[in-house]
């Protein structure tokens, strides 16, 4: 993509109303902008992030058995109030009136909707388990929303819904998301700690909220340091991470019940990204949603819900992936993979070299934005590191004239001189 | 994908309310069920659908140069008082109040929107110019919603607006986006005729419909036999279809000005499923979308919106392409390319040759229905020819004594005896 007609309108200045890196950032960088409080239109810039995101979400719910399928952004009244969870639901619902003065509302979740369709749809224990899911907006009426994307109102989130025949498969099930989660965020270069949300009693509700680390994040963590070697041995063992002890600041009371000794303690920053509940019964017995068992007997489906917040997640690996000059993205989630600068746009010999990078980095399936606008080096540098593509390539006249191109890790600061082709070979590797 | 595992609830009964055929096929194929009136969920076969359809969108959009982006499907009443459309749009629009009693609306299109991000963000004719997209879910509260997809409140479309300096450069943007019109239709196995919505002043609007041609299309369509020789030619050659006559039943006068003579004329069913407008400063005068021109006064952008019934595309695609036994996909846009019908199930030779044959066509990236049921041969044949995959596979007993499978190409009903080797390797091909 050409700089000079992509539509990437970046800032100079921080926008007044933001107050945490992220949203300044992706304000910045031309990523976002507000329609309205708590409502953000994306910008291309933006949008490839958010869909390399959703991408990835979407692959490890694929790999872990769950089919994907899209309910309605709109649903009616009349199936939340079989759940009773209409009016307790409170302000955060965006509800609406029809034409018809039907009531509806702009969905917040989907249990309901996914337990209707189960139920209309699924009669036999043959057909369980089952792991269904969606991506779609959804809208919370947050009465301050705030930090951009991070706590929007409009949001869009991956949504998944396990139906089991009994207690063991939906615990295989959880189990089964459980792990999913961990292989997901990882992919994005993000470390998560999983925690309980909940105690509950033997038996009860099993929920856990996975909180990824971010030095600006807004919660503070605690946690057992033999998190960080079971992270590190890149193995995902359910029963270890099940006995570590990992807390947000809300919960953690310091020498309270399984705290570890403070030197087996880690103390951190962390951001609420997903959430993953098992409520058994709940929906499908206020909802009717029972198969033929084994023996012929109707069997109300035990569920469980997962949720990965994947608009937040943009906010959220921007908090854990920046420093002073602006983002640096993780290669898996980058826009682009390169930044080519053109330090000299308009002098024939630097536009030559540049237009036949571009063309063979293009060719060569890497995603590049180049930076063939006719302005100041120094613009066009403070720009590239703002949108923190993992790899800059500058070509200047000193360079061009020595055969020499400048090849920049973003993430590391790291520089090296190299022709062209050697340049291209590398990035290409 | 194996049927026994993928949520696919087929029905063998036609639904009593569906009263066209692409209706009752995608309840019937299992594609999508209704969650309230006029909305419907995706179920993972129509999802699969719809998604090849969008992106086809996209990819011919984003050859024409235009530029995704995504705005929000919730918009303030605010901008839509500063075009004028607030009060003039009338019940179709969702009228929203949020917590704090602003009025919101669930957007029925984005003139305002982008006009507004247009603004806010672009300066300068230097920076024209620009179409940008999204493929983003609308509303309209249509009174009676009906025919399933085909006209419902919630869906999903694609819209495309372009911002030029003067109208030569609009009607360059116009053309172009005509054109990435007509190729995306073809990839889709449709057939499109422009028709000119609107005859207007010279220099006055320009506007035209694409509709597809379906025998059991909603309006009819009369156009000149020239148009098809045109098509067949692979050409598109926008002066000569511009001389052409088309026009709905809606607006055809027989024998009336510019009507060519009957044996030049062809009438036939279509769908409307394209609009594109080009609307001046229509937007861009009444919201202050200003850009500084080459002699730095201000102008005010021309303008033009063009859209894309992405999900009514579906049932378009399934009124054009049925026959009594059901759908009948075309390659570029079905769910999956090959089903794979295993006549005896639990039958240790059927199993194994099935199982090797899908492995092989998996690991060959050939997408493939495997119906892996424990179920009638009956059963199997109906359920595949209504969801209409291009190709079909069976596997026998006898068959596979003899070293042989059937390969029937739904379409033609063509079938052949071949070794699963062949068969492979015809698929592959």
């Amino acid at each position: 993509m050409r700089r000079s007609s992509f539509f990437l309108p970046t800032l100079k200045e921080t926008p007044s109303e933001a107050q945490i890196a992220s949203h300044r950032l992706m304000l910045r960088a031309g990523m976002i902008r507000q329609s309205a409080a708590g409502i953000y239109s994306w910008l291309p810039l933006g949008l490839k992030v958010l869909r390399r995101i959703e991408q990835i979400v979407r692959e490890e719910q694929d790999a872990a058995g769950a089919q994907e399928l899209l309910m309605p952004t709109i649903q009616s009244a009349d199936i939340w109030r079989e759940s009773g969870r209409y009016d307790a639901y409170g302000k955060e619902m965006l509800r609406i009136r029809d034409r018809h003065d039907r009531e509806m509302l702009f969905g917040p979740t989907n249990e309901e909707l996914i337990t209707q369709l189960f139920r209309d749809n699924v009669k036999s224990y043959r057909d369980l388990p089952k792991i269904l899911y969606h991506i779609q907006w959804k809208f919370r009426d947050e009465v301050r929303p705030r930090f951009g994307v991070m706590r929007g109102r409009e949001f869009l989130m991956k949504d998944s819904y396990s139906f089991d025949l009994d207690f063991e498969g939906a615990k295989k099930s959880y189990e089964t998301m459980f792990t999913a989660y961990l292989k997901t965020f990882k992919r994005m270069g993000l470390t998560a700690i999983p925690m309980r949300a909940d105690s509950g009693a033997i038996g009860g509700n099993l929920t856990h909220e996975f909180h990824i680390l971010a030095e600006t994040g807004e919660s503070g963590v605690f946690y057992d340091v033999a998190y960080d070697e079971l992270a590190a041995k890149g193995e995902i063992d359910l029963e270890a991470l099940d006995r570590l002890y990992a807390a947000t600041d809300e919960k953690h009371v310091p020498g309270g019940p399984g705290v570890p000794p403070a030197e087996q303690l880690r103390e951190a920053r962390g951001i609420e990204v997903g959430h993953i509940f098992y409520f058994g019964t709940k929906y499908s017995k206020a909802m009717n949603a029972v198969v033929q068992g084994p023996n012929g007997d109707p069997v109300a489906v035990e569920m469980g819900s997962y949720g990965i917040g994947v608009s937040r997640l943009v906010g959220a690996i921007i908090e854990a992936h920046h420093d002073e000059r602006g983002i640096i993205w993780p290669a898996s989630v980058a826009p682009f993979q390169v930044g080519l600068i053109n330090l000299k746009s308009g002098d024939t010999a630097c536009d030559a070299v540049c237009e036949d990078l571009y063309t063979k980095l293009t060719a060569a399936g890497i995603e590049t934005l180049y930076d063939d606008r006719d302005d100041r080096a120094g613009v066009k540098f403070a720009d590239m590191d703002l949108i923190g593509l993992p790899w800059q390539v500058v070509i200047g006249p000193k360079g061009v004239a020595a055969g020499i191109v400048e090849l920049k890790n973003r993430a590391t600061g790291e520089r090296v001189e190299l022709s062209a082709e050697a340049a291209l070979a590398r990035l290409a590797g």
